[in-house]
């Protein structure tokens, strides 16, 4: 490949992952429905052309990007929390969400949970449905591996990882209807409460 | 009031109670964006005109009666579901949301959801979701109520209240996207865990 055929490539890959964020972060704004090719040209700033250029197939393709770059961010974000343990980890990770609402004046949430509650999803997009699900899965084993990784038995591990997952999304949710923190604030002291239940004594702060 | 006239108003009540309900099934199925006075007259199998009639201001109003509507079904499911006290209470109340969810297909959820999850809901239906904040409120005072009648001190009380309502509403969503009950199983478990660490010993089962 020549030094210029290379150069349009990587434009071509930054344009693409450019217009992949932005579908994440509209879907996480207004949800499903409210995506569209035109409104995620709006949203990006690109032309129309453009979206149908790098997504042919159009919202189907673009949704399921976005849930596939989104999963992977809070599978990485986690990861980064994680390694100073799950008490540590998880307050770092109650943080980080703290902080998107406060940024944003509580106009963005989670996009997975945006595919979660639109019955069309599934007849709208499929892939991006079975995406959604399998990222919730992939979460719960994430928590659980590192619950487990500090003692905890990995049955009530997997169960408090998957409530700490509900936990989370539910309270993002009643934050932004309330504009006010106090949700997460509730969720984060019942998390710790619960790692301290399923955490041997050692591990406790 | 003659009998006809009478029974005129019941007939309108009894059209504009339908109406109302069945916006709230429309939210909760496919969100606040997707809903609008001609899905809503889909949805309920009525000609449009009759929407207008009873919501001549439109989408703004038939939602935040809907809106309204969940609330009150929810504070009365809660008050029937709370009346054996707490244990017993949740795990009614969970029952019940397994039953909605399996009986949908695990397309219908909370239309309090639904609301909190579109950026746009602070511009389209501004009131509706200022209510949805205050149910939420309304809910966390409810439950927490019901944890100080038995027992719970007051504070933690009122953060279970709220960290309880967020798990539910995760969970919720979390069950929409897998198509299973593994969430709320998970939720219930760590709801129960946490109602014995704040009621006294003498309420546990």
């Amino acid at each position: 490949m020549s030094r210029k055929q290379k150069a349009h490539t990587v434009t071509k890959e930054q344009n693409k992952a450019r217009l992949t964020a932005a579908a994440a972060d509209l879907i996480r704004r207004r949800g499903l429905q409210a995506t569209s090719v035109r409104e995620l040209a709006k949203h990006a700033g690109a032309p129309l052309g453009s979206v149908y250029h790098y997504y042919p197939e159009g919202k189907q393709q673009f949704v399921s990007e976005a849930i596939e770059l989104a999963g992977c961010k809070i599978a990485q974000q986690l990861e980064t929390c994680l390694a100073d343990g799950p008490e540590a980890g998880f307050r770092a990770y109650f943080a980080h969400w703290r902080q998107l609402l406060t940024d944003t004046d509580y106009s963005a949430g989670c996009p997975l949970a945006a595919i979660s509650l639109d019955a069309n999803a599934r007849h709208d997009v499929p892939a991006a449905l079975l995406q959604t699900a399998e990222v919730f899965s992939r979460l719960q084993a994430q928590i659980a591996a590192s619950l487990h990784a500090h003692g905890a038995q990995l049955e009530p591990a997997q169960a408090l990882a998957m409530a700490i997952i509900s936990a989370i999304e539910g309270a993002i949710l009643v934050c932004r209807a309330q504009r006010q923190l106090t949700a997460l604030d509730a969720a984060e002291e019942m998390v710790m409460r619960l790692l301290q239940s399923v955490l041997p004594a050692e591990t406790k702060p």
